[in-house]
């Protein structure tokens, strides 16, 4: 059985982590969850496999010095340096088009948590199986509350090991949430994937036959320095940028998923990660990283890089303290950290 | 007509206005409602005015440095140095020892609020002609609101351009301060008073004689320096400390009160400072002293000596950054701050 080649994305801001989350050292590059960041688990969580090939690690030029010191001694990882980011579609394709046609890759985003890594690679390699028939395969996250803030995708009947999709749907309103989760037919669209690297492209060039082009001309122009691939900027630059589900697959006949119980997480916002860190919470469901003294609170998320927080009665709240910036949101507010003035002007 | 003598109680911890207020420069001698210190403003609200003597201060000798700066140029401030802490009664009583017998004395807390000093100053003359007469006169402030953490005095029947006081009533629940405002008979207790020293000191011989002897002692033993007077240590720390109200006001058959309507706040925790500064607040109600973000955020009060603060759908919420220490609470929470950890533990 060929190796799986793990495509690991490194492309989010996470600006509603904001303040700790910056530019600089965004999201994927910090030990949110535990000691390791993000990106060092998603690499780790594929790594001492032999079912899995070295990574294929996709960036920006600003974080690549952070990529090489996390990916530290991993054995023939690659790095492929985006001249600008132009959304998951042509990241994906730049990795194919690095591959032998017949190699399954497998996307995964560097700025989730993922509880189960057994369970992870279990649903990597039921994906890959749906792969090497020219399935094009999302992870089917179970869904497990009716989350507002993901994609869902609808399952259909059974295919090889998985299911055909048969509807992709955009974020829900919470009684839209509530049914689909009661239904049983949705899971949530995790933004993980396994694709053989020639269909990959072929789909992209059906449907979005520029972006095939540009990207091609992106590799065939690019520049190798070791383990690191340069693609052309000119060709790259020119590309109009989507979402690998908008550029392929709600528009492929062949779209398909495997379920995934695997203890997951977006880590989109504070409350996210309060969420991810509930087994470290006290008896009132608060989550302190740092130092901490709450009275009268409960479903509170403290984290703070030096001064002590001191609260009176506050619930469902999350409080940030990074430097020289203080945020306090409450739960529902955690989605809108992104757009304070403190996020946007960084 | 002779000339009304202030007495200025610096004695106010503040610790409900932690983590500003700290031992070493607690609430009074902080510029919280203005760019003049609340002590600095009770001073003032007395200043250049020939009906009224130059003020006496008692303190304890951690502030006396506080004192001497803020006084600046005073003329003819004297200051009373309190071996210990021994609550209002032997405080009030240090200056009525040092004040000629039939001097008027006007008792004023230094860490209380008043936006409307000249009505202030008319409720002076009005407590201070009572005084005159040997009552034992408190300013009762117009109940604005049913307001929990305030003492009341309801009103009797006139007495010389005042009102006997029918009855001292502690901190009452909500329903009962709601039936006192409606009732119009009550006032809050703004800890505020006239006496004729030797009035004073004759009530509290009747009713305290071992504090009336004590402070006698610490005073007949006492050391001038200048304008400081530091009454004796032993005599002053032997005795057992209580408010003017409970030695004084509650057993006294001459207890008088004067109404005033001036603006008054004891702020008395961050909600209450808030509320004096309603009139920096935004459509929402929220207010900022310092930098601040608020998005959907209503009834907010923020106050940072440097760090921005950013804030998402929080409602009726204090921020408070100083130095090391965030402190974030509900306004209902306020009166709980003093007790937190970095509060006690200072």
């Amino acid at each position: 059985m060929p190796a799986i080649y793990p495509v690991i994305l490194c492309g989010g801001s996470g600006a509603r982590l904001w303040p700790v989350s910056r530019k600089a050292v965004p999201k994927p590059f910090l030990p949110l969850v535990s000691k390791e960041t993000l990106f060092e688990q998603a690499v780790r969580r594929v790594a001492s496999d032999d079912r899995f090939a070295p990574p294929i690690v996709i960036a920006g030029a600003a974080h690549a010095d952070l990529i090489t010191a996390q990916l530290g001694d991993a054995p023939g990882a690659r790095l492929v340096i985006e001249p600008a980011a132009r959304n998951t579609a042509p990241a994906i394709a730049l990795a194919a088009a690095l591959l032998p046609e017949d190699a399954v890759m497998l996307v995964c985003p560097s700025d989730h948590h993922i509880a189960d890594a057994p369970a992870f690679r279990a649903a990597a390699l039921d994906a890959a199986a749906l792969a090497r028939e020219d399935y094009l395969v999302s992870f089917g996250i179970t869904a497990e509350r009716p989350e507002t803030g993901y994609g869902y995708l609808r399952r259909g009947a059974p295919v090889s090991g998985g299911y055909a999709i048969r509807e992709f749907v955009e974020k829900p309103d919470l009684a839209r949430a509530e049914a689909y989760v009661a239904s049983g037919e949705y899971c949530w669209n995790g933004g993980i994937f396994a694709f053989r690297a020639g269909q990959l492209l072929a789909e992209l060039a059906a449907h979005r036959p520029e972006m095939a082009r540009l990207v091609r001309a992106a590799v065939n122009d690019g520049i190798t320095d070791g383990l690191n691939f340069h693609p052309a900027a000119q060709p790259f630059i020119a590309i109009d940028g989507d979402s690998i589900d908008y550029a392929v697959m709600e528009n492929t006949t062949r779209a398909a998923m495997v379920p995934a119980s695997m203890g997951w997480s977006d880590i989109g916002n504070w409350a996210a990660l309060g969420d991810a860190l509930a087994d470290q919470a006290d008896a009132a469901g608060n989550v302190v990283c740092g130092t901490a003294d709450l009275s009268q609170c409960s479903g509170v998320f403290v984290m703070s890089d030096g001064p002590r927080i001191s609260a009176v009665g506050l619930q469902d709240v999350c409080i940030v303290v990074c430097g020289n910036e203080v945020l306090i949101t409450t739960r529902d507010g955690a989605q809108a950290v992104g757009k304070l003035p403190g996020a946007v002007h960084q």
